[in-house]
């Protein structure tokens, strides 16, 4: 193929004398002693263009017209700068281009903000000219990478003879899980599609049809109030497969992101990832998908204050519940009793009713409940937390759930409110053997923890009927940096199995029939033992690209009242429309 | 990676004497003198597999209870087939597997309808089961070239350093085009997204945005009634980028449409493909994709028989129609006057009034037209048509559009009638100078022929004032084997020439501003020349795997009222569901 333009960022030294024909944006344009500079950005980066009275009159008479994101194409001969204009901030700052021709294709308006690098440009005006906000290079590097990361993993999953395959996006409303996005039926009036929030029940149908290994880069969608880290639309990276074990379908795992982190950013992983069960990880981390880039660990110390004087820990034990602490190891002295106090606040946010301190000095425990701890306790905790001068301790006593929680979420503010986190690091983790069940106490019945269709482990599966809350999932999920990338499960195939799931989940016959007949039909037409992952891809990129909101890895997000700020979505139709899908929109709510 | 599981049909002669674990279906069981033979099928293929008491008393005895479509696994020894035995239409058909062990991972029913080859199961029972259906190995295989052909396009395209990426299913409805599927919002009540049709402009502002070389496979969806060929959601290849011309854009496209071939199927391509103006190919073909896998074209023949006895003829040039015919090659004795009757009511649908018709008996022209035409405009048409003995001329004399649909449509149906196509060729062809505009009598205004933001062809651009039925678009349709297998333009890229294009087609100012305000808006701030093409994905693979029905190659299609007969899709929703979108189904077109 006759490469007939250039691209800008890829000019060098090599290409001295070359004559070039380039097109792209002017990202800035100066005028200096009678010649005129233009700096000319194309999707490869950034060239600077000289315009001489001496080489073209007519190009400099036509830069003078030129102004900031104007379209042009530009003729000229690659020369060398002088010594002293020599940018080695830039990849082409050894040469320019001494233009012979300027074409303007497009001119623009002044951009309603400027195209640099990272900004501070209020987010809605950014998503109003999404088409500007793009053209900023860190944007423009986050959708690079995304494309490769897909490519990666694509050839990857290629390469272990995974079929990539498309399952409908106009599906069947399914009542467990999020709430759905419906589509009202034109033909069947009265009737609605709903947009999957999963592919969940055709990737286990395709695996009943003996394509044993499948993928796809699954657009999901679910209607939930949306927070930062959520998007109504999202993607998936989706893969199910049969006969594998959940071992082996970690470990493909593994090996993917393994490809993943190497060739897009360089890094050599360790594999096979650290594996924590759960409970483990609730008792150490009091979250479920920990942040192992630091230390700080919750450390469960109720058995040295079970008895203690200070009434708060010994009935928090007695009644059922824990004490755990943190060690802010060497920060004594720089936490007042203000700065705990406001740590009191944010730990109540989590439902904890306060939060207990001990300072260390000169070897002593130090702080208002010292004095209700014997020497027995002091020295106990001392040894269980390795307390050493200088380190501030942290309690919560409460029931199991809020000791968790708040001081999980106490250990992530204390981690980067004092750089403990190692930024560069990628760590990766499974948390496994999962519930299978959550009890609802409003509603008095059992949820499935992940999906109504997740196997319980071999082990368990007698208390399925005589004590469901016990038993455990055939689970994992992959958690990058405290992030939940994912999960997934071996699923049940058994329709014997899928019928006591739904039973134990408060179905009647009928309704499970009704709702996932052709599900439990499949079950028993030659279903294969399977199972599966899905990863959220822009979680994913988000931290593949070191970016923090995840609307900065897709290119046309909805704001957090699921409103896309660009196309003015959603929007109202006009009556023939509903007419046709025989709907009649309610006044009252418009009040 | 520890192989712990073998497949099935890549077993040979070189594996004799290995220890194999396989796991799959059973495709089918015989007893046969004391022993058990299955067929095991996995994705791989097909096996034999003995059961034999002196290996292995327990297996035969597992085997015994095995029946078609149960799910097992198999150890066993690879052996070579008895001479007598070897069976030389399977691929493994000289070894099979000597089990030592069985167990069965689960039971089946009896399949609703046999798993085998090509099938003449009815459809809707396919559709039903389509777990089962997709068990077939026309099915797999198909679902494997199509996850083949992706593959392909996509490396393709990352080697042109195109970027793969997503835009939103989650859009604005707009009123040019097809009909949208709605989806109500729940945030915003009483206001709808609509599902998009195609990314159309979300590509374009991408062009704007600075990416330069995009694609996709992007589902697209359409509520419009279906006939065999379309679904409500569909997949097309979606390319767009900037700085190219139209010539750039096919020849990028024969590129990739050279490699699908030699990749997918072996065939090599010629390339570039012929190019064809619209008005030829309705004159010559009698259509806007013409099948060329065989010639038999339309002949205008209007000069030869305009003062012609013949009223029927000259009263359709004179006014302003024309007269086409058909040579059907040595075919006269085969069409009796009843089948010619049978053509007549068959070109009757198009619109023609009647089929003319003569035969060449003897170097003369036969028929009851045959005395209308004098000598002169018998020995014309006969030289026109190269008509010679045993030739069967037919003629449609109308206004134009009528001539050529349905001569068009004649000419099709007797090229497969006639066995006249060569069912191996892969015959494509860009049709191009496309009309920009349509006129609807009925509404009394101009329509975009392919969308509002195709741009004219420059020589034209003066007439869209003066004369828009006259102006051409920068368009090309790719067309395979008479299929339209997609098509692409460049767009208009300048703000006036948008407003210019919306007022032709009737647009206040308002209502443009209204419904593609963010595009206008986005012409003036930068945007640069650009252009792309989309492909029916679904379509393209339809051909590539030698199918006919466009269903077979979708993994869970919709039927013609735009249902899933396996999930019974669309359906009812419960009425918390509609209360919070706001909305009422209306009970009038129940009754």
């Amino acid at each position: 193929m006759k490469q007939i333009r250039q691209m800008a960022g890829k000019l060098r030294r090599e290409d001295i004398q070359s004559h070039v024909k380039l097109k792209g944006w002017v990202q800035k344009r100066r005028d200096l002693g009678g010649l005129i500079f233009i700096d000319l950005r194309d999707r490869s980066g950034i060239v600077q263009v000289v315009f001489n009275p001496k080489t073209s009159e007519k190009a400099l008479e036509i830069a003078e017209k030129v102004r900031s994101e104007f379209v042009v194409e530009i003729d000229g001969e690659v020369v060398e700068r002088d010594g002293s204009t020599v940018n080695p901030k830039m990849e082409t700052g050894e040469i320019e281009i001494l233009a012979t021709r300027l074409a303007i294709l497009n001119k623009s308006k002044t951009p309603p903000f400027q195209i640099e690098g990272e900004t501070d440009v209020a987010e809605d005006l950014r998503l109003k000219y999404r088409y500007i906000d793009l053209r900023r290079e860190p944007m423009q590097n986050t959708f690079k990478l995304r494309h490769q990361t897909t490519q990666v993993i694509r050839n990857f999953l290629n390469e272990e003879e995974y079929l990539e395959m498309e399952t409908p996006m106009l599906t069947k409303s399914t009542p467990e899980g999020a709430r759905d996005y419906l589509v009202p039926s034109r033909v069947h009036p009265g009737e609605f599609y709903a947009l999957p929030q999963s592919p969940q029940l055709f990737k286990q149908l395709l695996m009943v049809s003996g394509f044993e290994k499948y993928f796809q880069f699954a657009r999901c969608f679910r209607d939930e109030d949306l927070r930062a880290d959520r998007q109504p639309e999202f993607t998936q990276i989706d893969i199910e497969t049969s006969f594998m074990t959940s071992e082996e379908i970690m470990a493909m795992t593994e090996r993917m992101m393994k490809k993943v982190m190497e060739q897009v950013k360089g890094i050599d992983i360790e594999t096979p990832f650290v594996r924590m069960g759960y409970d483990e990880a609730m008792e150490r981390y009091g979250s479920d998908k920990p942040d192992t880039r630091f230390s700080m660990e919750l450390v469960n110390v109720s058995e040295a204050v079970k008895a203690s004087g200070f009434k708060v820990f010994s009935s928090a034990v007695e009644s059922g519940g824990k004490v755990s602490a943190l060690n802010v190891k060497g920060k004594a002295s720089e936490y007042s009793r203000k700065d705990i106090d406001q740590l009191t606040e944010f730990v109540k946010i989590y439902g904890a009713k306060g939060l207990a301190w001990l300072k260390v000095e000169s070897g002593e425990l130090k702080g208002p409940i010292a004095k209700f701890l014997s020497d027995e306790e002091a020295g106990n905790l001392q040894s269980l937390l390795a307390a050493q001068d200088e380190d501030l301790l942290l309690f919560v006593a409460d029931k199991t759930s809020v000791v968790h929680e708040s001081l999980g979420a106490l250990r992530l503010k204390l981690g980067k409110e004092l750089k403990l986190i190692d930024e560069t690091q990628f760590n990766f983790l499974w948390v496994t053997e999962w519930p299978l069940l959550e009890y609802d106490e409003e509603l008095g019945r059992y949820f499935a923890a992940h999906h109504p269709f997740t196997m319980p482990v071999q082990e368990d599966m007698e208390k399925l009927e005589t004590n469901p809350g016990e038993v455990k999932a055939e689970a994992y999920d992959l958690v990058l940096n405290g992030y939940e990338l994912g999960g997934g499960s071996l699923r049940i195939y058994q329709r014997e199995m899928q019928n006591k799931m739904f039973e134990v989940l408060g179905f009647s016959a009928e309704e499970a029939e009704e709702q996932f007949g052709f599900l439990l039909d499949a079950l028993e037409n030659g279903a294969p033992p399977h199972g599966g992952i899905a990863l959220g891809f822009d979680r994913f990129i988000m931290l593949l690209a070191g970016r923090t909101n995840l609307r900065d890895t897709i290119l046309f997000p909805k704001t957090a009242s699921a409103s896309d700020l660009l196309t003015e979505a959603p929007g109202s139709v006009s009556k023939t429309q509903l007419d046709e899908l025989n709907l009649t929109v309610k006044d009252n709510k418009k009040d």
